[in-house]
Order: structure tokens, then sequence, then C-alpha cells
């Protein structure tokens, strides 16, 4: 299933999307968080109510929000996890080229999550190095902690896209902590929606593409990770308790802005698409602020 | 005011501290984050519970947790904010000595936090080298983006102390991203209350303290920030709207485990007392897991 929170008409709501409809599903939520912890007959409740058909919107007629507005924690983002991520910026001197024996955890604020249609301001007085960085996220559906790798696909509850925007000028300032530069309110796109983990089937080997105005930016695959999503997972869990409605996003491909010789950021009237293969397309508009 | 929240036989509420008596304020919350967002109306029922000082448990009868069990976002932290720190980070190869231009910002999980009399669990499987980290934590109570330094105090709902407890192993794993070495559950006591901005006055200048079996480990004053708290509101309200219940934790002076020669961390049995001057004192016991 593809589940989806929207607005319609300035109220928001959560629905399956199928085909071109959106199923209204509100009154089993009201919030994805709801229907991320649903109880086995809820989620059956949902698949009637899928079934029927009945009720909902046009998709053309209401607006995508990031699939979990508001998620509980900062979304858990790993850095450098595609080997010609870690090439590009070996090249500028940002890393020393070798792959990394543990993933680079870092995080990014819940309010810097934005809907996959929505503009992307950009604060031109702030930087102007807005930078992309199309990744697959996982949502948590069963929590847990010190999970092992052969049961860490067990709580995956669905997965979306996500660009990570980054001021690179901001990321790597003193201490090159890169939380600061990562978390820019509503200034990464997610979505468009959640496909649950049981239509998704294995999430290796999906084509991810980023492009700047229809000129193809980034091009690799999910089977190109240096940790797999079940590393991730027994990763973080060693110290934490993963939570339903966690966002673990795990890292980009080659072909940043920042990358590129000449370097190129975002700029307003810029248009972003991010697509995984089977999960979804986000379009985001660059507006300056 | 001394705003806590408590346990008293398994039901959490929020309550004033005043003197050994806790005065029960739940019926004008119930959470601390409803507390922290109140109203003038509220905030004047609040000082009349105080004022009348009816109901509510001796201190002793209590438990006190973290004053925001589960704050909205991740804990705010900036690292290297005393130059005695950053001076022994130097003299074990941590840093390049140098005094920093921006504040290096990164976060700990909500779910780290724990209260101030907590055990502090020590995973041994997991590191040998949970290290200590007294800090002034500052609470966010009006929200706020662009904020200028001349305005930031106007922003601060409270204090309270802070013990930013890291795995040192962990920290500084693969992309020097410290997340993670940050963020083991239930590690990193919080409170023993918020005390509000209205008591404190001038937060600068209060003598900060650690110790572990009664040695004292560190010893400095909040005048010593390098980064200042306007300054640190300022810089990073920047990039985000602080939110009410955002909580700022301001960095650790010189003392901690890993700066010293020969090495020290924190072991099961250890007793360590974080004290702010005027705020408050944290005791936590350490105990294997």
């Amino acid at each position: 299933m593809r589940l989806a929170t929207y607005d319609y008409k300035g109220l928001t709501g959560v629905g399956v999307v199928v085909g071109e409809r959106i199923v209204d599903v509100t009154p089993l939520g009201p919030t994805m968080l709801d229907l991320i912890t649903a109880d086995a007959g809820t989620t059956a409740r949902l698949q009637d109510a899928v079934a029927a058909g009945s009720g909902g919107y046009d998709l053309a007629d209401v607006t995508l929000l990031a699939p979990i507005p508001v998620p509980p924690r900062n979304v858990l983002c790993v850095g450098r996890n595609y080997a010609e991520h870690i090439a590009e910026g070996a090249s500028h001197g940002r890393n020393d080229g070798r792959m990394p024996e543990h993933p680079a955890w870092f995080t990014k604020a819940v309010t810097s999550l934005c809907g996959p249609a929505d503009g992307i301001g950009l604060d031109l007085s702030l930087t102007g190095k807005h930078d992309w960085e199309a990744e697959l996220a996982v949502v948590i559906g069963r929590p847990g902690r010190h999970i092992p790798k052969e049961r860490a696909m067990e709580h995956i509850h669905s997965y979306c896209v996500l660009n990570d925007v980054t001021a690179r000028d901001i990321q790597h300032r003193y201490g090159d902590q890169w939380f600061k530069g990562k978390s820019i309110d509503a200034s990464s796109p997610m979505g468009p929606w959640l496909v649950t983990a049981d239509e998704v089937g294995d999430p290796g080997g999906r084509r991810i593409t980023c492009s700047v105005n229809g000129v193809l930016k980034q091009d690799s695959d999910t089977s190109q990770f240096i940790f797999d999503i079940p590393t991730l997972i027994a990763d973080i869990s060693q110290v934490l308790t993963l939570q339903p409605g966690d966002i673990i996003s795990t890292g980009t491909p080659g072909g940043v802005g920042n990358g590129r010789t000449p370097q190129e950021y975002l700029r307003p009237g810029d248009v972003l698409e991010t697509h995984v293969a089977g999960i979804g397309r986000l379009r985001n508009a660059c507006v300056a602020l």
C-alpha cells in the first residue's frame, strides 16, 4: 500500500493512494504515526477501505505533505554510504577516500522536512551552496534495540524518497558536525508517500536518480550501498531503541553539486526531481526567500 | 520557579519545587511542555498554587524524572565551547587546539535523557569508554527564527543541568559524527528541575562541576563559554525555528575522563555528581547492564 498524508482545502488527513485516487482513511488514523502503529484489526479495515475504494479524492485535487509531517525524533541519516559519493568528496578534499568501517550517523531536525511538491526556499543571505542528495528512506514500524541483522527487515514499516538538501558551507564549518547545514526549515522534500514493506519486497537494486531542470545529476542504484539496510538498523540500534515512525535515510550516491567540477548549487527557479524506482518521485521548485 | 516532572507511585505529574515540598500543578499542565507554553492566565494560576502551597508531596516521596521526559526534537548540543576542553582534546589529538569561529552543533536523541537520580546503565559489551560532560542546558520558551543576539534572552524559558554522557570510542568512529556516541538510551541525566529565567537572571559566572565518587573532575564556570548563550541562540536560529521545549546544551568545560592522563571512564558502582550553582545537582549511580 501507498500511504500518504494530504491536505484538502486546509484539512489534513491520511489516505491510501490507489492509481489516481486517494482513499481517505483518516477515521482509521487520524495521523500517519497512528497508521504505522496500527494493530492487525485496523490494518484489516484499512485493506477493506482500499478494496471498497469509495470516499476520498482525485490525487490531483489534494496537496501531498511529507508523509510523517513531524516525526517523533530527528531523521537518522548516514553519510558516505555509496563509494562514488566518497570518491567525489575525496577529490575535493572532504575525506581521505577510504571506505568506512562504520556508518557515519548524523541527524536532520524534524522541521527540515517538506512535502513532495513543496517549493524549497533558498535563503541566499544564509548560504549560496544549497546542494541535492537523493536518498532512499526507511521508516521503522516495530520498535527494537540490539536488533540482529537477520531480523532487521521485520522492523521496517515502509520506504519513501527523501532529498537530504544540504547547505555545504554550513555543513563543514567548525567541528565538521553536519547537523546545522542539514537542518534548514522546510528544505528537504520527503514522500511522495510511504510504500509499505510488503509491497516493496527487496529494496535493493532500485534505480535512484536526481535531476535539476531535467538534467540527470545523480544516477545509481540501491545495490551500491556500502552498509545495507539490515546493517544500518543493527548498527544504530546498538545504542538506541528504534521507535515506530523513526526515519533512516540511507545516504546519497555520487553526483552531488559539491562533488562536480565546477561545483554546482541550487538556484531560484531550479526544479529538483528525486526518484527511486518503485517508490516514487519528488518534484520541487526552488524559490528565493 | 523550579518546575519538575515527577513520578509518585507510578503516576507522572508536574509540580513546583518549594523548599522540601513539591506543589502539584498537574491540573494546570498536565505536562512540562504545557507549562512551558502556558499563557499568562495559567502562569498566574501557577503562582497562586505556589503561594497557597497546599497539595503536593514531600520531595523525598517522589522520584524526579527528566524535566521534559520526551522533548519534541533531539537535544541541540554544542561541542568545544570551553577553551580548557579544547586544549585537553588537542593534547589527545582530537582537534587542532585552535579556537572555533563557529559553534559545532550536533544532537542527542530525545531518548538518551534520564532523570536526575536515575541509574546510568553501562553497556560494557558496547563500549568501556562512557565519559562525563557536565553542562548547563537552556530550555526555549518562545519560538523564533533569525533571532538577533540582543533579543535572544527573551526566548529562554528556563535552565537546568545536563550531563552529556558520551561513549568516546563510538563518538569518534568513521566520519567523526558525534550523534551515535551521544545517544545511548537513558544515559544522560537532566534536571533536577527547570529553573525559570526570571529566577536565574544572568546565567553567566555560575560554577559548574562534575565529580566521580566525590572526587572533583570538572570545575569551571559559565563565564568561560567561547560562544555565550545569546550567540548560540542566534546562530542555530539562522537555519531552524526554535520551538518551545527545545533544549540547547551549552558544552562542557575541561576535565572530562578522555582528556586526562591516564584516561578515565565510568565504571559500574561509580557515583556521578553534576552541579551548576543556583540551578541544581544531579546524582547518578552507574550500573552494569
